[in-house]
């Protein structure tokens, strides 16, 4: 693990409430023009992720596939695309519009960016539609919402050229809100080191041939990279109780091991979003806990070709919650 | 019904997307040094709710309350208290803030100031946090947050001080969302009338013996004000497509009547908050439709002896919807 920047651990300082909502920018290049695996050094890299105000922490790499892990969240890049996801008050289309730059986009085949709804939308240094303002200087593209707007959502961007995807690509994102009060403790434990959540979380298990990188934050907070041949999965902890967020993602199927994380996060209310999944609905039929219950269900095929399936899944509540009590002295800036 | 100000008809626009989501304030002060009726000239309600942007479009009254139509939602005085709701991106705390400074705290008794999460949080001038700060300097209190951060909630501050809220002061909100088909397109129709709408609503039925006044906004938009004797009732409906909110606001038992807005609204989601309904979980065991599953549920007893129950409900989706094409030109403002 080749630990880039040992200072900025203190960067990702996860304050009571911390906004781990992603955005997340996907961009396919011409590979026959340029690799960015091969013709594009760390320091591009370092460069990029600094313009959304992240930091690289380390890296692994295999011949297909270099992953960073960021002071929010990651960044993996392959021989003809790019995947970065941010959380946070990042302003990732800054790095996208660097990227677009720096390699011009006759370089560029396909821009992807997304955002999903935010907690703490108030405190963002931008909303989505600030966001593809900018990208409109340099893309023309279409935008949908995936979700209801009082409920779970996203916002996807993608350009809108003659570029189709091709229906191998599927990437799957499952995330985990409110998880238990179990898994919550654990999480927040004070010292808590990365074989600890590793074997929480059973990743040596679920992630068998996986290069491995990952990373607890102060006081609490916990990312890892995996990586196998062109194969990633990237897991983003906010643990704390009442804002709990946990991220999955990944080109793996997380739809069939959705019941491994469910059972040991065992959280109030999950989102699956896929690209590509065309069994999207079989599958979720199949893995999802029956114990769920569909609240939001949307697909839309995007004229790149993507199909892009979203659902949120709810577990009813039968009895009452106490409140929040909220420090308004301490959070005021949260609320 | 006494139309104060026919110019400001233009004034609550309904973009494609509107902030629907109320703050709201009461305050309760001492009415043996003032009576808010009979001491206060309607030219004080006028500067009041010029401080938060919003104007008297009109009003209505009987003996023991005032009623006035805003601009954004609705201003309601009686003798002992006043209960203010706008919507928007109004910044109501402003409007607390002038009470407090023409009559002074030495008459005022309580203050509950309450904001719901916003759709578009990014496009408020203000923030919950902001508003209690700016509370803060004459007023100490608790803030409490009523359902999950991922979910629908209420914010809701209030004075903490010797003052006891009487049990009998109970309040109801029914809020809708997503209402179906049937009814957006109804509520959007051009050129609706005020008796249109009452008619599909059933308020003449629902509120008899009521002195109704209401107003339909440019290009759509709903806002009704009912009082009888110490009641009232006043529902506000931003009814587009995707992002329809439609806000019921009571101290009549709205548990009971939810059945009746429910078969007409038919909405995906549903909140439903009180003050001080004892009997809430028995009665929404007994009148939410059983089609509605509980998402939320969540009560608290204040340290003012109210006791505040908050639930959202959804109806379950079992098939998928197409995602929402953003008009990226038009209403950047809104993503």
């Amino acid at each position: 693990m080749y630990l880039l920047v040992i200072s900025c651990i203190l960067t990702r300082i996860y304050s009571l409430f911390f906004e781990g909502s992603e955005k997340k920018a996907e961009i396919i290049i011409d590979a026959k023009q340029v690799s960015l695996i091969d013709d594009l050094a760390d320091s591009f890299w370092q460069a990029l992720v600094q313009c959304c105000n992240a930091k690289i922490l380390s890296k692994i790499e295999n011949d297909g596939c270099k992953a960073f892990l960021l002071s929010e969240s990651s960044l993996f890049v392959w021989h003809d695309r790019l995947l970065i996801l941010t959380c946070g008050n990042t302003r990732l289309v800054h790095s996208v519009e660097y990227f677009i730059q720096q390699l011009g986009m006759n370089k560029i085949q396909q821009i992807t960016y997304q955002r999903k709804n935010e907690y703490f939308a108030h405190a963002q240094l931008s909303s989505f539609g600030d966001d593809i303002t900018l990208l409109g200087k340099y893309v023309a593209g279409k935008a949908f919402r995936f979700g209801e707007l009082d409920g779970h959502h996203n916002y996807i961007f993608h350009q809108d050229n003659n570029f189709q995807v091709s229906k191998e690509d599927k990437t799957y994102e499952l995330i985990a809100y409110q998880i238990c009060q179990k898994a919550s403790e654990k999480l927040t434990t004070v010292g808590l080191n990365p074989h600890e959540i590793r074997a929480f979380l059973q990743l040596d298990r679920l992630l068998a041939g996986f290069i491995l990188d990952d990373f607890v934050f102060e006081p609490f907070g916990y990312s890892i990279n995996a990586i196998k041949g062109l194969q990633y999965l990237t897991i983003h902890i906010t643990p704390q109780a009442n804002s709990s967020y946990v991220s999955i993602q990944a080109n793996i199927n997380l739809i069939t091991l959705a019941p491994e994380f469910l059972r040991i996060l065992a959280p109030k209310s999950i989102d699956l979003l896929s690209f590509n999944e065309l069994e999207f609905s079989e599958l979720a039929q199949q893995y999802i806990p029956k114990a769920y219950i569909s609240k939001s269900l949307f697909q839309q095929h995007l004229s790149n070709n993507s199909l892009v399936s979203f659902a949120n899944y709810i577990l009813p509540q039968t009895s009452f919650s106490s409140a929040e009590l909220l420090d308004i002295k301490g959070q005021r800036h949260a609320l």
